[in-house]
């Protein structure tokens, strides 16, 4: 497939973001200079830790956490394993009950059906057509052995966002750990851990353009929970391995830049969104996926009738244009997204999935351009589809 | 305490080194520009996978492994953990026996010490009082129950270096997997994991110029073990989690680097390490750690009789000189180094140990540096010292 030279357009932003320049700036002098490692008593050892312990403090000013609330791990996955097992390891004399939703991060999922296959109970709750985890089945499905309800903040597929303000109510007011994947919201949307009654939460780097390898697993003071990586006994003992000065840094760095524009730039995404969301919809047969307005600034995630979104995915890309069919982790498996089988999709429709998730660099000329593009390329490709109308 | 105005003269190696210029610059690229997600399946996310891709071949090339068994991870820790855990859980119906020695590195004894209050027996090996393990007591100490041996490489603190062939000849002959910790060696040390019978082996690129927050797992093909982290099943399904493409491809580059000039620096190293332990003996009351020949050749690692490691650290800080006690993992323990504890020493000469660990920029004018003041600094501390001789 000839690549169409012109500006790559980059709608991918739920699978990786550019790190920022003023990111990579002040991540810089730690790669070469400031190299020291953060366990060292001397003053190459203290200015790593003096610079982790600003960032510490910086991040978890934003979700209205205690510094030693954060703890810095390689990234969401790690953050997400080491929530769900660890607490569950953890808190097995209290019971072995685990309550989580059917659109989870794969990270929570194939955690959950390990814990699974070790002898712990686990509750998939189901979420309505647009993809709302409902608080009242979590209510009922807690039984006297629950001591986990993990349920993300929103889905990185269809953008829906959760209640978990509500969520966190039930769970603080039955005395059941409460975590949320906040991969896809940390500064997209504010999140205040106290108020929301949050014990444990998951974010990335990457997401917030960021670099990738780092991310943080927020824990509540006080929560009974052991390590995923021993060793030296890092980050309170919940983390050993050397620190990642730099990408800690400029998580940071990422983290206070993102959340000082997430208002403003929230508000100018949606238009964009709704924008292409409006267009797309005007091609036969095409549905969104997701609910209209509980969704992420920057999510689009549509299904076409009768053709394949790989098929899209990779006509846009000739044109220069990046997207995805739904999780960047799973594009290569051969299976429909389990997110768009738990709205009740059919099997064709959850395979006809496009995904275009907007971000900084993306103007309203690029939704034009993508607008321009798109139909004909739906058109093309239901002219040779096996399946017709 | 003051620092005094000088040039900084590192000497703590093996705690972290420095990602050399060349390393960074390939680097770059990865952060702000090619910043898709290797699993994207759109032209920014197959120039990252080429790029990891690349990477994993160039480091396979180096330990004459496959590229495929090569698993990247976020560093030596992590590395550690899934070899020593996963191996046991995958293999839990063959026996619950491990295998390792009095001085492994924490990542290791602290994932033993987790398995045997999961009900495995470990066997943790004595070495000789120069930190050897005998491979005959290795032998000595399998039963039908044993199912992996873990004998480091080299250690991080004393930088003695274990008869890891034979070891592995035995492992290979009885059936049992054999794990290295080779985070102190790799591209230090000749490495030939077919030939030298490894069937898993740990590595970290800080260590060897490259950046924190990456390392790998080599995992032999055929060998049966699961991941530590759950997810969206990257790395060949045996770690998950969106791959550090920067960190990655930044560790490739320093390790080709490195092994080039392993034979040469290796030479440059030994001489002034000899020089830097001849000068050091020197010192009224003062013993070598560990082997004087079977020995990393930047590793220089002496006890002091009644001073504290600690308090000779601080004072060559003052004067400009990073070194350390032992591990900075372990830097802010009070307990006595587990290491020095197995070679015979007594509490108060492994509270007086001080390691040096040379590397690239240090010259032989570091050396006399730092043998003009050491002597003066053990004086000063000795007269304040409780201890009389």
């Amino acid at each position: 497939m000839q690549m169409i030279k012109q500006k790559r357009i980059y709608m991918d932003h739920a699978a990786s973001t550019p790190v920022r320049e003023e990111v990579l700036k002040v991540m810089m002098p730690y790669f070469s200079e400031k190299f020291g490692n953060a366990s060292s008593l001397h003053a190459f050892g203290r200015e790593a830790r003096d610079a982790i312990e600003e960032a510490r403090a910086k991040i978890a000013k934003l979700i209205n956490a205690e510094p030693q609330e954060i703890i810095f791990t390689s990234g969401g996955t790690e953050s997400d394993n080491t929530a769900i097992k660890e607490i569950t390891f953890s808190n097995r004399d209290k019971g072995n009950h685990i309550i989580t939703s059917k659109i989870e991060h794969d990270a929570v999922m194939q955690s959950c059906k390990l814990l699974e296959k070790m002898g712990f109970k686990v509750t998939y709750l189901n979420v309505d057509k647009n993809g709302i985890v409902n608080p009242k089945d979590v209510e009922k499905a807690i039984t006297k052995q629950t001591i986990l309800v993990s349920i993300m903040n929103a889905n990185n597929e269809i953008g829906t966002i959760q209640p978990i303000a509500e969520i966190g109510k039930i769970c603080k007011a039955k005395g059941i750990y409460f975590h949320t994947d906040a991969v896809q919201t940390f500064c997209k949307l504010p999140v205040d851990v106290k108020a929301m009654n949050i014990d444990l939460l998951s974010a990335s780097a990457h997401k917030i353009y960021g670099p990738k390898g780092v991310g943080f697993l927020y824990v509540r003071k006080g929560t009974h929970i052991g390590p995923l990586l021993h060793g030296g006994g890092h980050e309170f003992g919940l983390r050993s391995g050397t620190e990642n000065v730099a990408g800690i840094v400029g998580f940071a760095a990422a983290a206070e830049l993102a959340h000082a524009e997430m208002t403003s730039e929230n508000s100018r995404l949606k238009k964009l969104r709704d924008n292409l969301i409006k267009g797309i919809l005007k091609i036969e047969d095409s549905i969104l996926n997701g609910h209209a307005t509980l969704r992420l600034a920057n999510n689009v995630n549509v299904s076409f009738a009768r053709i394949e979104g790989e098929a899209i995915v990779l006509h846009l890309d000739k044109h220069g244009i990046a997207a995805s069919t739904g999780s960047a982790c799973s594009s290569k498996s051969l299976e429909p997204s389990h997110v768009l089988l738990a709205l009740g999709l059919t099997h064709m429709q959850a395979h006809g999935s496009l995904r275009l998730t907007l971000g900084k660099e993306n103007t309203e000329k690029d939704i034009k351009h993508a607008l321009s593009i798109l139909p004909k390329i739906v058109e093309d490709l239901r002219k040779i589809s096996p399946f017709k109308k």
